[in-house]
């Protein structure tokens, strides 16, 4: 099977690493790679991940089959917008937002009765915390779950073309609606990320600074607990902003749990509810 | 150096760990082990990681110099109040607690006058979550830290040689008071154990269980925030009622960030405090 001719939109991590990843498995005749930046378009054809380059998102787009939008959620619903009077009629258009719901919403106002053939949003599960070209791999979604949200349950021969590319490049394919998604992620993604800033900031008043020697006593679980703090803030300010209201009701549950622990502090309860947690932990899959 | 005779009480991951350390750096003419079970005796007689072994504590202390006490909070306590009158006179006892102040008062109430010099408290910051003398290693402290905290500022020949001894296994010693300690940990320790397992308490209300194929809608992240939840419930337990106010007050600080982080949600404020979480979150020496 092959995608044809493919452009990907937004040259970083994200978009270098499943142009590097469709090339091992040979998946297009010919990937466009476009970026905002001259030397980043030039720096993927150095490394072989794009076959031809441009700056101009309209350019990239005019003759490719499947089009990745691999930019942060609202920059991607801009793009959307400036590229879709020059797709080919029967391309596919797919992203990699952290967020469905307001990339569905944006693609059903611009295509209309043709959005669910013609866009099928997406979510790879594998950001690192590194970003940016130089760092992208051909194994990044290799084994990792990606997730695809349709507009509506309507079957499409491209989608399942797009479906089988992703599993060819190794990705564990999940679908769910761009709603169910939202929220889902609300608890999965966004309440770690939110907790782990959270954390920091609560350290960052304890000790003043992260020279304090006393900052020195704590063990391996204090790092896996601050790693996701070390993520992207412009990312994640577009993230928490295209799903406030999940993330609030996120946040809401997890303080009613905080509390109802705190409470049980130094009575039986403690253990019971310990233990129901760490039977549930050990038994979420990788 | 030497620490001439040593005896190990508790013959779990830290004790063994402790054992096969001092074994592999010469540090200990004899190491008696003791447990309170025969067949984990025998188990680390076989390893090779004591010399002599008892299931009676105050037989195994009766000759030693150095007495390390290496099982949970309460059970080291009431083990020091059985073995005190068995010690050596000029013997010194330490253990590895994750809480220090009760352990502390107790030394004081048992010693009186003396206590400063024959109790060192200490708290190796290398806890694993597998339990149990079959993980053992002889590189557990290797690169992690050791915390002493003595009871008073007086200096003490036998504890300048636990310093070095631990020093020589590979650990970086850093000494605080008793209450210091505890306060601290609260925040570095006690308090993201607390996230873990109230994030794993809130999953499964919302996924109502692991198979809930929506779950397997999340990334590495998660991963890494859930792995303290599978701690051990009894050590938690003990930890959590011996540090109960500390941990009330480190919980409340982090309430407190929470609800300033979520008050930020899609506002400008929220990349600021993202951003300063950050680069703290990085600084933090590992």
């Amino acid at each position: 099977m092959s995608l044809n001719r493919v452009t990907i939109i937004g040259l970083g991590l994200m978009g270098g690493s499943l142009a590097l990843a469709l090339k091992r498995a040979a998946l297009a005749t010919h990937i466009v790679g476009c970026g905002r930046r001259q030397v980043v378009v030039d720096q993927a054809l150095e490394m072989g991940a794009v076959d031809s380059g441009s700056t101009s998102a309209a350019e990239a787009v005019a003759e490719s089959d499947f089009i990745f939008l691999c930019t942060p959620v609202e920059t991607s619903i801009q793009l959307m917008r400036e590229i879709a009077p020059h797709l080919k009629p029967d391309a596919l258009l797919t992203d990699v937002g952290s967020t469905k719901q307001s990339f569905a919403a944006a693609a059903r106002k611009i295509f209309g009765a043709q959005a669910s053939a013609r866009v099928l949003p997406g979510h790879p599960l594998a950001g690192r915390e590194v970003s940016g070209l130089e760092h992208a791999t051909d194994d990044l979604y290799s084994g990792s779950v990606w997730a695809l949200t349709p507009l509506d349950a309507s079957s499409h021969e491209s989608h399942g073309l797009l479906r089988a590319a992703l599993e060819a490049i190794g990705a564990r394919v999940v679908c769910v609606s761009p709603e169910e998604h939202d929220n889902v992620l609300a608890y999965t993604s966004h309440l770690p990320q939110m907790l782990s800033t959270a954390l920091s900031m609560t350290l960052a008043q304890r000790f003043a600074d992260e020279q304090n020697p006393a900052l020195q006593i704590h063990a391996g679980g204090l790092r896996s607990m601050l790693r996701l703090a070390a993520s992207d803030p412009v990312m994640w300010e577009q993230i928490a902003s295209s799903n406030a209201a999940n993330i609030a009701e996120a946040l809401e549950c997890f303080e009613h749990e905080l509390r109802t622990l705190r409470e049980s502090l130094g009575k039986p309860d403690f253990r019971h509810r310990f233990e129901a947690a760490r039977e549930f932990a050990k038994l979420v899959k990788s």
